[in-house]
């Protein structure tokens, strides 16, 4: 038998489509699932511009305020879409009013925050997740699958960059509703938590715990117009970060982010090498995972070397990761999929009671990453990151 | 206002699934159409086996017989999505009986049928389309609008390659629910409508008319054990197909389907030369259409020749077709979105009054240079198609 | 002990210039050889023109006449890379005169001529050879090395382009020392010899005769300026042709071959499809040789779908043919070893007594193709071929 | 009217290799020079171990100490292809015997040696050369002619790898004559020396001074069996360096290698981003540079989004670096030609009077940036490079 679970959305931008998308296709392609999403609720701190999001995606009521959300019987669950610096108060609140929560990464504003929200759905009991929907793209998670099947080996070498061009033009402007990610008392940080984040959590859940860090930061534009004050104003976040890590495995780490990498849309890449293998990924070609297996290992098979290279492989199988709830071989999804496989793990993960990852501890871990980051840019030194998985 | 649009859906396997799922996402990401899908009714001989289907979409229905959709009020459009042998009859009830009619290709078993379809739904004047998705993925739209801005110049080759490789081992089955693709009465013919109907519908929108062909065909695996029967039977189908072309503009067209090429999954290409341009593409990197444009077209410019190379162009751009309706730059759509775009495109014709293409009469005119195919492959000479334009 | 090799070259165009550096190096790269070349004779019509060519590239003495080398004691082996039209005489002269003899593909202007001259050899005894280089480009060779260890299996496809775009321009002149390709009396053909000629080789070493075709050729620009004349004349090369093929394995075949294909340069490609495996070439990247390894006939061994892919053999490892010579993996070779490859084969060849393929004889057989292929172009009909290998 | 250049050659390992065949093969291919190179003298210790490498490449003359070269007359030009350890002392006495002097790279075993040198060739006033050969891969070199064309404006980020994995495996043995690189006695270090120094000469070749570094580095295996005592010993090399740098142009940098990256044969990359275009390179498809040019500087034209992509110039154009020498448009050169092109560069700076770049001079400042990098690796802090360009 299937369960209702009555949704409310906090915010409508990008981030409120591509999660309303989910919950709304999540039942067809994963029917198994005990849980059906409902879009009971969304919630817009303006009402009257949130409307005709709400009546597009079905939305059954509109609430201006969220503390409403944590009042409401209705509710089972809270997605917290909004900017960065609401997320904690909101998913406190929720925890404490039993509600599932699910929140946008980066988690928090900062490794304080994330704790506090950790504690929180912690002592509560609530399922909680984060969105760190790239985990989700079948080529990554088949990169995954590939490290516990152990075909890397001994690893000695990550590297990933997070690439974007969006920022470079002087006359885009910081602040309000659809460029807060540039207002740095919104966002918190500027590519770091955006970004890195995301390259963060895929790094340490291919390959355990970062232990330390050295960075460095830029901002190339200084000054920005504020979309709610119409006034040139300093630009606090970081527009470029790239920084050098060890992972507790013994491997070295490359990271880097960038708004002004010109010709780079969506450009999130890793290379894992080990002994025995190496993956490499590119999430503006999302549909590869680039593999190369090194066969001296197969005992008693004569080696081929004439054979070695790097495999394309085509992630589109009923055999790899979430492909048998698709279409067929050689037919690819696309971006909007990650969340609603995100949503699907999550789901399952409540039905079994083996809860999901990453969860708000997990994401703290990463959080934590992040702060030291931009720490390191800060001292010029080397920062170890306390990170405890 | 909008209006609803009772939809009645023949069929419930892969090609039922990817139009449902149209159905259900349409109003989401085009919000602008005048017309709202309902999934009124699910149509399948076998009421038992459709009924899980038909839940997990949402049908509020199940006919058995599609003659009863015909006769029913509360049915607006009708979607064929059943074997080619099914086609005719039911196309040619429904528009009599004042129903939108869209058909999933090939059109019909036989030109002969498709004019009688056309000139049925011509008569009674209901809108038409024919499930021509890929016309719909963005590069591919993307590479009909640089045809129309006149970036390719006069047009010297054109080819086409749909290579498959999933029946290759001896022992699939052929017919029955899942495999009648492979039995030729009920499919018509092999790869050549299958997935050669597809290349040529892309051909003649990029170039305009087939005007003759010389073919070649063969059946690699001569019986295969019937599923329906359980016993060993000749193989009708056409396993591969390769032909010579020529368009009405001179172009020369070289094109080749199978489901013999190891290693290819659903690798659809095409390639156009003309003489200020060509553009390249490959269904397995939906994403990229590549373009070579030539420089020394740009008079007042100094021809740059130390920068010529082909461009390679991530569809995914706001100004790309239909790009504006997903996410953002970079962020991928996939297989399934073509056919949200071809029902947003039929709806809107309709709604505007101009129609849409490929409706039946365009896709009359690729029957016909299918069955000249298959014709030129049995009797070994140039035949000409009779496409009119 | 090593023995010299008295080397006269005739032609000093472009393949002079690609001959002449093979017999400078081979020795340095080779240096097991038994043989030594020496540049002992440029022979060019026009003295004054070939002595700047004679002097860089070393030559000891230029002769105007080929009849000449012929009589002269000091030449061992004659090369011929003059213009199509001068093949068969100087190749039937030279071997009467039991010399050694190498010449440029096509090997002549008709299959009539190719045989004249391959009796000549053969009568004669003496070592031949015809310049199919791209036999010699490590990643071909490595493909014909797949094949003879059966990992590609059963072939059921081929197909082949070979596309450039040096023609389009309508002010291009035909004949002439630098155009004769283009002027049909000196060349016999256009791509069908220039350029099919190659790919009709690199087809049949890879998949033994085609035993029959049908064709299509196109001139798209009718009227060129001749250089000899200063005027307008008929072109009466092909500039583009394709054709359909059948093996006598059983496999099918698409060829295509243009100088009007808008950003492909030297755009040689094949890619040959088996049961068991599929390779794919392009030489535009030479170093490269794609391979698609069909997993599930590894019996014994758990068939691993989640790892399947077409693998990039960046083909520079020792273990590569020809790369032991040169440098180290990852160091790439270019195009003019592809000769250095091909005269140190015919020399090893000659030594071991087995002599070296492509000789005369084997070429023949390709012309007997292109031969077939002009023929059906006019007659619209299958053809065929005729080959015996 | 030319003039002989006679030239001593030490060493007779890959390099000799290397060297030994641009000496041969720049005459043909650049008549224009006033010098031709002739080979007159190889130099290596073990004089019975260089005769068959010497009779190969024709050497006239053999020496078992390179003292003996610098009293010979008969020598103009002493090419330093030796172990790191043997450069300095090498390098001075042939600048105060007024010999030409070129060298491998890295120059020096520290930037001190590297100073000495420098002053040594300028008080002699003799021609001076280091082996950077990878400037003058075509599209390398392309893309520095890009950015003095303007094409890349403001640049804000330049990434740079070079990735190997041949010595992953813990029998590869250290020392002696084919494995000195892996001594850190002879070699000095480890990749930042052999890699880096690489990375680092083009990286400042693009971008001008890197002012300052912070770097990390690894021996991931930390003995090996050294040839010469057959004891395992202590690896004293850095198997992998990463570093973090910023530009005196205000761009960041990060920079990679390591000969333990699966799978990675001479991966030699870079990207530059620039607020008006990118460039990327990988040596292993030497034939390419990636080029993003951003549209919106075009004034006066029509913003194009829809076109906008990465170009992949095939750098075999006339118009390209070098490649007017060579074949023609489509057919490319490889890993050999760098040198040629390198040493072609040199003998015309001699003859102009206007020098060559890498001299002597700027190998040290490339130095220095290797040295402060593995200063940083053991400081963990940021350090100034003191680069003066």
């Amino acid at each position: 038998m299937t369960k209702p679970l009555n949704v409310a959305m906090i915010g409508y931008g990008f981030m409120g489509k591509a999660h309303s998308n989910a919950y709304r296709k999540v039942a067809q392609f994963f029917p198994e699932l005990e849980y059906r999403p409902t879009l009971k609720c969304l919630c817009a701190r303006n009402e009257e511009k949130a409307r005709p999001f709400a009546e597009t995606w079905g939305y059954e009521s509109i609430e201006s305020d969220w503390r409403r959300l944590i009042e409401r019987d209705d509710i089972d669950l809270i997605d917290i879409g909004s900017p960065n610096d609401t997320h904690k108060d909101i998913a406190i609140a929720a925890a404490e009013a039993g509600k599932w929560v699910v929140c946008e990464k980066p988690i928090a504003m900062s490794s304080e925050e994330a704790e506090a929200m950790t504690l929180a759905v912690e002592k509560a009991g609530v399922p909680n997740m984060v969105w760190f929907n790239y985990r989700r793209v079948p080529a990554i998670s088949l990169a995954k699958q590939l490290v516990d099947e152990e075909r890397i080996g001994r690893p000695f070498h990550y590297r990933a960059t997070y690439l974007q061009d969006w920022t470079i033009a002087e006359d885009v402007p910081q602040g309000g509703q659809t460029l807060w990610r540039l207002d740095v008392n919104v966002a918190g940080s500027g590519v770091t938590g955006d970004l890195l984040a995301h390259s963060i959590d895929t790094a340490m859940w291919l390959n355990g715990p970062i232990v330390k860090v050295t960075a460095d930061t830029e901002t190339f534009i200084k000054e920005r117009v504020h979309q709610e004050t119409g006034k040139k104003q300093p630009v606090g976040i970081d527009d470029a970060c790239m920084f050098l890590a060890r992972f507790s495995n013994g491997s070295m780490g490359t990271f880097e982010s960038t708004r002004y990498a010109r010709g780079r849309k969506n450009y999130n890449t890793f290379e894992l090498n080990g002994a025995d293998g190496s993956v490499h990924f590119d999430l503006e070609d999302p549909q590869y995972l680039d593999f190369f297996e090194h066969t001296q290992k197969q005992s008693g098979k004569k080696v081929e070397d004439h054979l070695t290279g790097w495999r394309r492989i085509h992630v589109t199988n009923f055999e790899h990761p979430y492909m048998d709830k698709w279409w067929v071989p050689g037919c690819t999804v696309g971006y909007e999929h990650t969340f609603i496989h995100a949503l699907a793990d999550f789901l399952q993960g409540v039905t079994s009671g083996t809860g999901t990852q990453p969860d708000f501890r997990n994401a703290w871990q990463t959080q934590k990453v992040c702060d030291k980051v931009l720490e390191s840019a800060k001292t010029g030194k080397w920062v170890e990151t306390g990170v405890e998985m």
